[in-house]
């Protein structure tokens, strides 16, 4: 029998805490009954939940804890008042300790960020955090990163981008080799952040059996679904996230007003609306719920703060998904193989220059 | 009686050149009057256009030109080849001349930047152009800028852009004092680049007559209308747009695909068809087309190379406005008030440090 997914999951984190999550947690346990959870947070509302619940009681425990982060505690101040003590922290060190694989929060991302960069660390190799997240595409889904974590990012960074998001891809995508494409603008008399061209040499030079690199991609190539993974820094990744979310809640309101609109446009609704339910569907923020942070010795999960149990659900069986398949062992492999390629270049280069 | 707007068209230019442009000319002339047109281009692709239309040509002139820009011209490449020669330059030339208050061209973007800064020089004060649209938002249109002129920005570009913004937005908006945000990404532990906080104090220590500077805005706030005046450096601001116009683009081809599906959903389009047409106006892309070259010494309109006569007839019309309402005499005083107002800042602040 294989082992069970455990995750600790920080209960008091996001806009509606544990009445949200617990239940969440049941329908993730629903898709996957291999799925254990340990609780952190406030006996008293955890508790309850827990007793309604016999089926999600059966596969969790709880601890409490008294100090919860708030959703405007700067990191500093989070990391002042509820290192150690934090359901956050809790949650991150469960997976430190290696009570769980997994640690969960819809908490504040700033303190969710700096604690687990404190708490698990950072993969050797890699500099600092990123957080990717599932994109609903014409073709299905892609994965953009890093949509905030930490603002630019020299070459490098981005080449480590790559790596980390095409082994996020090749689990949650289920592709062998997933397509990566560098964000950049096209408009000729710029050409692209210099960072950005370095990153897309160095990628060029040194193929990745891993990933298969396929140039520069455009803002409006994201919804295409032009490639697997899209690769930029977190200041235009959290921008083109923000400005998507926001074109898709504008054409929304567009659409209800034209649905509402006049008699015969409501008769049309009662028709179509089952063509209206799939759309909304489609356009369900829930169904890609769930950014993973990068790039820590340790997988976390961060939820959308005003996430349902829905949108709860499908960010633990993304997590979930994370640790079944193995993200830190195929980032691990991804690096040292191009470390050996990156080595063999080197090699290669001071051979020729030794050559009469 | 008020003087002619006389705009300069490089007919040229664009994907379907003069049998697009002209027939746009022809309905920008229908609703204002008092337009009239240099068109430069091949004459034998001109004239028969014009013969077939007496209304526009008798407001219009034409001069031949042999050179074409190409839309995959490099910058360096069109101005070596298309220099004082080509459509495109001489449609600049002529603003720089006075025979013309406007430049028009739907080419190669970068090629036009490139020859706008050559030809027309910037103005004093302001060291690089700047791309500005107008955004559809859900309370009615905003204006981003800069979408893709030039990467990165110092604090003081940033402020020019919003004083650049704001003049545009009091004509093409109605506003007599537009609010302004810049364009930032909300997660607490980052707050944002240097430039972009440094900028932001700059705008409240000194606040502008002509604009409300109301602090940082993010991604989704575009398409709420949050601000009238959306300020970010280039290479966010194109990646923002194309990401909206690939989400849009996404969005709407969900929609075919969601009235296309099953009998009763065509039926339900067949009686919400007017609800729908309003729709497809409002995200019709071409009801904003017309990007404004700004910071130059003279009007210039960058049209969508992929625009028919509709969008053509737009663009035109946003270059009339910025010619009838003096974006250029509303960007000099802006910029003299805000000198002065600086001016009188470090005084107070010299005052201020010779005191006991």
């Amino acid at each position: 029998m294989t082992k069970s997914v455990r995750i600790a999951i920080d209960a008091m984190g996001g806009d509606h805490g544990p009445e949200v999550i617990l239940p969440g947690a049941a329908l993730a346990l629903a898709q996957h009954a291999d799925l254990e959870f340990i609780f952190f947070g406030d006996e008293a509302r955890i508790k309850p939940l827990l007793a309604a619940n016999p089926r999600l009681a059966a596969v969790s425990s709880f601890r409490h804890t008294d100090v919860e982060i708030r959703m405007d505690d700067k990191p500093s101040q989070a990391l002042r008042n509820g290192r150690r003590t934090s359901s956050m922290w809790q949650a991150l060190e469960a997976v430190k300790k290696d009570e769980a694989d997994a640690a969960f929060s819809a908490g504040n991302t700033g303190a969710l960020m700096a604690m687990a960069k404190v708490c698990l660390h950072m993969i050797p190799a890699i500099d600092r955090p990123a957080i990717a997240v599932l994109w609903p595409t014409l073709r299905g889904e892609s994965i953009v990163l890093d949509v905030g974590a930490s603002i630019g990012a020299d070459a490098q960074h981005l080449v480590d981008l790559a790596i980390m998001g095409s082994a996020m891809a090749r689990i949650v995508l289920s592709l062998a080799r997933p397509t990566v494409g560098l964000l950049n603008i096209g408009v000729e008399e710029v050409k692209g952040i210099e960072e950005v061209k370095a990153a897309s040499r160095i990628l060029r030079e040194t193929p990745s059996a891993d990933f298969d690199y396929r140039g520069f991609v455009e803002g409006d190539d994201i919804g295409k679904g032009t490639v697997d993974v899209v690769v930029t820094e977190g200041f235009s990744g959290n921008i083109a996230l923000k400005t998507a979310e926001g074109t898709a809640k504008q054409i929304s309101a567009y659409l209800r007003e034209a649905v509402r609109g006049s008699f015969a446009s409501k008769v049309g609704y009662f028709f179509a609306r089952q063509a209206f339910q799939a759309l909304g569907d489609k356009m369900d923020p829930r169904r890609v719920n769930g950014g993973i942070l990068l790039g820590l010795e340790g997988v976390v999960v961060k939820s959308h703060g005003g996430s349902d149990a829905v949108g709860t659900a499908r960010a633990l069986e993304i997590g979930y998904e994370m640790v079944r398949d193995q993200l830190l062992r195929k980032i691990q492999n991804s690096l040292s193989d191009r470390g050996e390629a990156d080595a063999a270049r080197i090699a290669a280069s001071e051979d020729d220059a030794v050559r009469p």
